[in-house]
């Protein structure tokens, strides 16, 4: 492992952190409080970041393990840093608390500890809400936009902070490529902000929101979530941007070089589209004796689905009053999760149609044994090892899943709420159900629970593998050692 | 598909059932019971299976996914002529009530629609827990044994039959291999029938217990189930009996050719002996607030624990009041399930163990790409078609569990009852948390999903594809169509 390229690369985006805290730093000074809370953050950060990121070291040779490891050390780090602010302002006294808040807040999960948000500090909330927005599209991806890299290196990075299970450079050189995602994520935003304006939300309360939805991570500057403003128009704007940051980015740099073919005959775009109708449409069915019309119950069962299968967690009412039907498809799509290459969480559609297509074929085959069938995904085959790694990530994610819920519940809250709190934290969505639902808060949990929480989300949000394999002794050797024929 | 050669091989089941049933109309009789409930049935069987069993055809061809149509067809027959004798007694009178229990008895689930069972009549009693020791082992396996068979044909037969992932020969005939272990399976269901009448148990009540214990069914002739008799000596007769049921067959006939050194090394009897041990021991400390003695509440953990990996679902106290975390462990167990070619159900420790080493073994190539390794089970090297088809069994397995979980979510229950409802039938363990807890039952069920979870039962006990695959289209053609190069 090459360590003096690893802090370097961390140190550099502990400088970029840094320079991200000026933007809640003037946002406090806007309003007249205190700028010391993100003033020490800053210092630290470039103290730490500047010894670390001040030399770029001879060999920048930077392996596969490498970036996993890279991805995530930096994440720790940059929660760890990204607490400050709260508990330096005296938001969230606590730093458990406060690092808690921060993960699920870079992660895209939007879980909270506070049990009301709108006494916060207003540069407290703007950064709270601002770590969805540079956490959506990942940070390594930023400092690759900005920073001059090795195209192979940038790979490995960008393998393990981009979800979806097939990362693919749009163009030749790979920061081109994060350029290119940067500046359709900025626009995208910006084009949100600017519709919220347009139906009388404050600027700022406008700013929390595109980042929440953009991030597709949840946070909200109201206790009510969405739901306070309890407008038509800002549910069908957030909740159909919400559904925009679900869709993969490539696809939106196809309609730009308008490649529009590749566009619809997406099969992700068109899974994901149908599972969103679908689910809709029973909701809506299934809630309509809730409300006075079929209309708002469709309005109500639109925002809500788009709000979980994209992971963002806004809600505009509590779901968790809602029938067993609605509520059983809603963590459904809490697993589903958005597609591949977007800002959203979960086991992502990609791989919930490759799982689908290749049991289907594999059950053909046991009729027809003599069939020969390739599964195809994306009008193109899928090799045994693409398939082999989509089963890889099921199990784990499985095995994670049970040994969370096992050490969750010696909280001794209800199965549910245990459940429902890491499947909420585990896929980056936020709320869960019962006592986490969207009127709850994640307050009740004891330290080492939040500590737990808190891995599930980095869990969730780099796709499982670099935070496990943080766990394995070798990955702190220098060496790299190769065991032949070893024995599991 | 041979279809004269299927009506044949379920026309000698139903010859077989037909026989079966003079068992409970002797008891019937002995207890001064009305045997027209037995006799009408057992006419019924004899007509139909005789007239499709009378001649065997000339093409006697079996192929692979013969084997699986027969097998799910025979099942779904006898069930079908099983419930019988409940609608007849008076017993049940609702038919699907009374197929749901069927099923449950010959899948050896052990979920009941009873609110109670000691008013039922005796002979009706009797064939409920004796279809558990029939399907136990399987009910293909015992016409196997007493009829000569092609020996490819059978092994069709027995790998659709007998769970688990590997099923192999004992010897090299199929016919003597289904004979020693039915002959296994007869002598430790007579010696725990010994020990339970040594204790001071009725004769009745110990071959019920005996049927219940050995097929993993869980069917009780006391309300209370196990618990009614309150004693340590009965519980730890079956509780013992319970684990030695779970565990693969083939170790037993391995003791008796004195292959001791198989069984010691044998990886899953060491991962399910360990998996009982660390659970017995972290649920004792977990409710030993609740028991008056640590031997007390060691006591009830061991013989829950035992009950509930092996998926015999017996109670002797109501486990539903116990913590979570308890509860959490029991959940957990309800999906690892007993070990492969035993009695039990769940997805079996053999799996379990596989997953685990594969997962293992990916993650470490991950970190060396170069190193050579393969996966290991019962110290062989376990096969890429293998792994895969493991895989593919935890994949089918989600879905159908999933889309059960949200068709059973209409019936408006909470959402523990509905998961663990499902769970308790897939997984053919009988009873669940909340409303289908111990001391519950599924008589709320409507109709519809009574049938629903008589099919996931099915489902799990055939171990998915059998019953799946009769929605194939293409199993009822009758030659086989072979697509070179399909796409899907």
């Amino acid at each position: 492992m090459n360590n003096r390229m690893i802090a370097y690369i961390i140190g550099r985006i502990l400088l970029t952190e840094a320079a991200l805290l000026v933007l809640p730093l003037l946002v406090a000074l806007l309003y007249g409080e205190s700028p010391v809370p993100f003033l020490v953050p800053i210092l630290l950060l470039a103290l730490c970041g500047g010894a670390m990121g001040r030399k770029k070291p001879k060999s920048t040779a930077l392996y596969a393990r490498d970036g996993l490891a890279v991805v995530a050390l930096a994440w720790i780090c940059m929660s760890l840093f990204g607490a400050l602010p709260f508990v330096l302002s005296g938001d969230i006294p606590n730093y458990v608390d406060a690092f808690f808040e921060t993960v699920s807040g870079f992660t895209t999960t939007g879980s909270s500890i506070l049990t009301e948000v709108e006494s916060l500090s207003r540069g407290g909330l703007f950064w709270r809400s601002f770590t969805h927005w540079v956490g959506g599209m990942g940070v390594l991806v930023f400092v690759m936009a900005i920073l001059p890299m090795n195209d192979g290196h940038g790979m490995h990075l960008m393998r393990a902070e981009v979800p979806g299970p097939t990362v693919g450079k749009l163009v030749s050189r790979m920061s081109d490529t994060a350029k290119i995602l940067y500046s359709i994520y900025l626009v995208m935003t910006v084009v949100e902000i600017v519709l919220l304006l347009a139906g009388g939300m404050p600027l700022y309360d406008a700013a929390i929101h595109a980042f929440g939805t953009a991030g597709t991570g949840g946070f909200s500057c109201r206790n009510l979530s969405v739901g306070a403003y309890d407008s038509v128009y800002f549910d069908v704007v957030i909740g159909t941007f919400m559904l925009l940051f679900g869709v993969n980015f490539n696809l939106y740099y196809f309609l730009l070089i308008r490649r529009f073919r590749d566009v619809l005959h997406s099969e992700e775009l068109r899974a994901y589209l149908l599972i969103v109708a679908a689910s809709v449409l029973a909701i809506a069915v299934n809630i309509s004796h809730l409300y006075q019309s079929f209309a708002a119950s469709l309005r109500y069962a639109f925002f809500q689905v788009s709000s979980i299968i994209t992971t963002t967690g806004y809600a505009t009412t509590d779901f968790n009053t809602w029938p067993a039907f609605s509520k059983t498809i809603l963590v459904i799509l809490m697993f589903v999760g958005a597609c591949a290459g977007s800002t959203g969480g979960g086991m992502k559609v990609a791989r919930i149609v490759i799982l689908a297509k290749t049991s289907f074929c594999d059950m053909r085959r046991m009729l027809h044994p003599n069939a020969v069938a390739t599964v195809r995904f994306e009008g193109k085959p899928i090799g045994e090892k693409n398939i082999r790694s989509v089963h890889l990530f099921l199990t784990v994610y499985l095995i994670v899943f049970t040994i969370s819920c096992l050490l969750l519940s010696l909280e001794e809250m209800d199965l549910v709420t245990t459940f429902t709190a890491v499947a909420a934290c585990m896929n980056n969505i936020g709320p869960g159900l019962e006592a986490v639902g969207p009127v709850g808060n994640f307050s009740a949990f004891s330290p080492w629970a939040k500590v737990l929480l808190s891995f599930d989300m980095l869990v969730g949000r780099l796709e499982i593998f670099p935070m496990l394999l943080l766990f394995a002794p070798s990955i702190w050797k220098r060496k790299l050692t190769v065991r032949q024929g070893g024995r599991f």
